[in-house]
């Protein structure tokens, strides 16, 4: 089959790798109808992580399952799947709290690489979820975006206790930040303010249910959200992108009593205790539990209720993936969905 | 009147001092019934926090109302009164929210120093809770550990989500450590495991609740603590020390998905973003709105459901209010009562 390599920062190339096999009983086999690239990718792809020699690459996917192992009971071929960049057993202490991505049994699903053809998803029973039947092509960015992106900007808004009459503040304009816009919404929130100074990503996040822009970054970004708040601070923050500056400016925006939930991958980042343990802010983050979230998050789909897909302002044949990473490195494109 | 006051490490002297008087219309003057020595006093008494001219000590009061400015409605003189170390108006949004050491208009307490024979508390209404009567003497141990440690304890064990069917770690094995244990016991906890070397001290944590008792720090306390719980960790501890060591403890006790309440003052702490991002700990800490507490604990010491004035293993004169800090420095007392 074909798959995204990486080979050092910038260069990623689309190459002939071995098909996946079943190699557990509890694997299954899925033929990708989508795969896509994530922001988290572009840390190696801008040397901000190590390449050590070629690496597969993706983890968010959508298919058909194509075969099971023999002790998969819940999935079968033919079901058209949504699985989350952690496979997990779903029944451990661990995952019945609802945090599947710390699951004792946890793998990387990402290890062979998503955006391929194909995937080896392990523990299929406690990672995959299908949908009622076969989607149509138009659900298709929908449902690939419940895979990552969307869970997360879920779990962001879940971990940051976002409810009715909440006021949010969401840092980070990405496509975790867009969707962390729309959990907002759809959980509830009174008002969510969206940092962002980039213009197609204020409309999107207006379209999402942000209710006003915020463009200052940092201290003055903090300001502002103070003044938009009577001096308090937010009762919810969203930080997305995982940098000091960005979980600086998220604990800083969030009001005494108020959370912090933070679900950009941290890179270079130290809390300092004293400050943190004045602003009697509430802080949980960390690799989204997406499997918690996905039979919600399908259902919503489904129906029409949301609309998460938009955040694809950019669809490629996999075959032209390294544009892809360069679309979305140059932030030409938000998110760029690619076609096996 | 008389009060203690630091003038170096080490060096605390019970002094003539002014009596305390009416500034402000929301004002209360206390003529304390007790007072005693913090853990937190010892910082600058061990010459760890900076001791830059004499300055008044103490922050943890009981006593009967001599007089009240003229907008103060709720509290008069002749009431018990119970307050905490910050004073709050209770009324602001972040007081409604239940953080009331953060109120917008709060004023420490401590400024005047409350090892003294009077006190001046702002904001009385907001800050001081008045028991049902004067109480007898049996009953004054209990009610001054409810300013603070009692309250601090609590706040703990509320923001490390303590509740029935949970097993509690607490780290620190003093008062506040202490009635960490207590607390976890009322508030439901099914297993609840002290961490402590000192024989005393791992009574009391008995007497209070504990159902373990685990001796190891650092790493091998964490392996201990995993031990007693399938290899997750706790799913609340309650961390009560407030040092680099003790925080990392806490964190690495705790399973993912679960929290750590952490109400040891921060000294010199930081805290790595990707260990916290990893490890799915949810976290709240600071300094305790015993305000919030306050009233529910009264009425649990007055109906004598708890006996937190255990804590209080050493009670002297003020005058003899050097030999209680030495007596704490040592290890020698848990906590010193002050009579003044």
């Amino acid at each position: 089959m074909r798959g995204a390599v990486i080979h050092a920062p910038g260069d990623v190339r689309l190459e002939d790798r071995p098909d996946p096999a079943v190699q557990s009983p509890t694997d299954a086999i899925v033929r990708l109808s989508a795969t896509c690239v994530c922001g988290s990718d572009l840390w190696p792809y801008r040397g901000v992580e190590t390449v050590s020699g070629p690496t597969p690459m993706g983890h968010e996917y959508v298919g058909i399952v194509e075969e099971v192992g023999g002790e998969v009971t819940g999935i079968r071929p033919g079901q058209f799947v949504v699985g989350s960049f952690f496979a997990s057993d779903n029944t451990c202490e661990i995952c019945r709290a609802g945090f599947q991505t710390s699951c004792v049994h946890r793998q990387a699903v990402g290890v062979d690489g998503a955006q391929a053809e194909y995937l080896r998803v392990p523990l299929a029973d406690g990672t995959l979820v299908a949908t009622p039947e076969v989607p149509s092509d138009d659900l298709l960015p929908s449902l690939l975006a419940a895979s990552d992106v969307l869970g997360t900007g879920w779990f962001g808004a879940v971990a940051a206790d976002v409810g009715p009459g909440k006021t949010v503040a969401v840092v980070g304009d990405g496509a975790v930040g867009l969707l962390g816009v729309l959990a907002a919404r759809e959980l509830g929130a009174e008002r969510i303010i969206a940092m962002s100074r980039h213009e197609s990503r204020q409309e999107l996040a207006t379209a999402f249910g942000a209710t006003d822009i915020v463009t200052e970054r940092g201290d003055d970004g903090v300001a502002r959200i103070k003044d938009l708040t009577d001096g308090l601070g937010a009762h919810s923050v969203i930080e997305a992108v995982g940098t000091q500056e960005s979980m600086t400016q998220a604990i800083r925006s969030t009001r005494p009593g108020g959370s912090t939930g933070y679900v950009g991958v941290a890179h270079d980042v130290t809390l300092p205790g004293e400050e943190l343990f004045f602003s009697h802010v509430r802080l949980l983050g960390g690799p989204a539990p997406v499997r918690r979230f996905l039979p919600d998050l399908i259902d919503r789909i489904w129906t029409g209720a949301i609309d998460p897909g938009r955040v694809f302002d950019l669809a490629l044949p996999l075959d032209q993936v390294a544009e892809g990473y360069r679309a979305m490195d140059e932030r030409r494109a938000i998110k760029t969905l690619l076609r096996p």
